[in-house]
């Protein structure tokens, strides 16, 4: 891919993302690029390639939203991105074969459609010449916490490169609601609320905001996912202790 | 190596290519410049440091093939890129020290003889300069797939970052035969051809034709590798269905 | 982080230099960067994200040493390479928020702190800007070799990529050293001394001088650390056999 973009434009600036997307992983992907993509200078185009419906008929979209501009499979990966927006997007189905390689594969899109498209679009080539704009995506299901009583209930969404446990449940909604602090995963009560990692001794099962603003269950200088052989979808709750509602929050 | 090069030439450009070939593994390194390197544009110089002969009296060359030109270890790994080219690759062998570090270790030659030269090529040196022009140099054995009857009998040269299983048997050679369809793998059939994963339901044990032109054994969103415990050297076999050669193929 | 620098210097060129660093291992960081930053031309900005105190009072440092500079947690993870300098290092610690992103995280400094001020300072920013001069920072204990007898005893302090044990017996010490030439890495006995792998059939256990100049134990076309299961923190010994002092070295 990085061959076919530099064919094209032999200045086009490439930059490295991310490696460590799991094969096939849709919703990986979508949290990874909802939290790196709006920190990058407003214009950049990214090329998105976590495509398990490859050579299938689902489509390949040009997308700008945020500011930035992606190229990505029909999958919902950057959807959850979009919902930081305030702004509709611009979405564009890539049906010009002209900007493509001239013999496209069944089953790597990426170097023979994506990065040539990305070639073009680096050139100054007007993304409406790619195809018609489209009002309807596929959109990423993505778990909602819901309130029980005094509790919010959770899930994990995430795990990432460390071993910890980003959840669905975001510091906006834990600040509104009046519940207490006592968070739980699965049948475990985490013992400690940080503001970071090395807060608590190494070895501390921690609770804390993480830097996309999510609640995360960590280890201090561990991993958390292996600690409580813990991943995506597993259950969080955040709220008074169980069992004793009178009692006051621990916190 | 990143710093030698640059310390020479500051405004070189560098794009990594693969972080993932396993240590030593020669015919994984083959298998990927061999899919790669024809994408980038004429002239692309690439340094490859897969060297388990590092420090021994290996040599190393310079390789101009199918528009590219290489820098690697006289190991074969260049030998099945090399395959596609009509035109004999011009190959010369590194003995000119002063275009090296001053001091080589016995260990790491890729810092101080592969990248000093890369550095020095990039700023316009003549590679006539760097030694002699050889004739002979190590070529990678590759078994090739042979006709047994009306079947063709191949093997897994290749196991991608997917668990995808890759055979030594081209698209061509699938064409050109009158076999029938069904695909084995040991002592698995594979239970469906397809264009592309996403054809099938997941969990399916798929064949297809990679986006290299190989007969590739896949699972959809998962990894045949793991699912059938194969591996490189694993026997395929292409051809009517054992044991009723009358019936017709199942394609 | 990286979108954070190019969002304030759009030329600025950024190249990867480890994605392999295990979470949280400082130790690991400091050998890497001892190894690696020496061969990268003078003034090249470093920017160094291994990071367990993120969040706590621990502070975050620009330093120069060796020509290069680097931006990193005080965490004693590049005074390994300050080692080999000559002169003192200038070490500044990072107090002034007027380069930093608005508003910081508990938890990713790397991207609130240090990567903006790599963009300020890649656009000319003067270092003296960024906060206090300090003389006192975290060192990183790393066990020197001692001499016990004839015999040096060290210990293995990093484990390399391809599974080979690099140990803290410097080439220097050994050629000073009045000692025979048997290598022990816990009851084992090395079976053989070689100046780079290739010199040794596939599978044997060999003992080398690294490219940074330390002694290794390796095993040909394999990984040491697996094939003896050992790991940072044993125990090297080098010296005449044990048992038999008399006899002449094996070497």
């Amino acid at each position: 891919m990085k061959g076919i973009v530099l064919g094209l434009n032999p200045s086009a600036r490439l930059v490295d993302l991310s490696r460590q997307i799991p094969p096939q992983n849709i919703r990986h992907a979508a949290f990874f690029l909802a939290a790196a993509l709006p920190y990058f200078p407003p214009g950049t185009l990214h090329l998105i390639v976590v495509d398990p419906g490859v050579g299938t008929e689902r489509a390949l979209l040009y997308v700008e939203v945020l500011g930035q501009r992606l190229l990505a499979p029909d999958n919902g990966c950057w959807t959850l991105l979009a919902q930081q927006a305030s702004d509709d997007p611009l979405v564009i189905r890539l049906t010009e074969p002209r900007y493509w390689r001239p013999t496209v594969s069944a089953t790597f899109h990426g170097r023979d459609i994506l990065a040539p498209v990305a070639g073009h679009l680096s050139l100054g080539l007007s993304p409406s010449l790619l195809g018609p704009r489209v009002r309807d995506w596929v959109r990423l299901e993505m778990a909602a916490p819901v309130r029980e009583g005094d509790a919010i209930m959770g899930e994990v969404i995430f795990v990432d490169h460390f071993g910890n446990l980003i959840t669905n449940i975001s510091a906006d909604i834990l600040d509104r609601g009046a519940v207490s602090s006592q968070v739980q995963i699965g049948v475990t009560i985490v013992s400690r609320w940080v503001r970071s990692y090395g807060e608590a001794a190494a070895g501390t099962l921690i609770a804390l905001i993480s830097s996309a603003g999510l609640l995360e269950v960590a280890v201090t200088n561990g991993s958390a996912a292996q600690t409580l052989c813990a991943g995506v979808g597993d259950r969080v709750r955040v709220g008074r202790e169980e069992g004793d509602r009178t009692c006051s929050p621990s916190l």
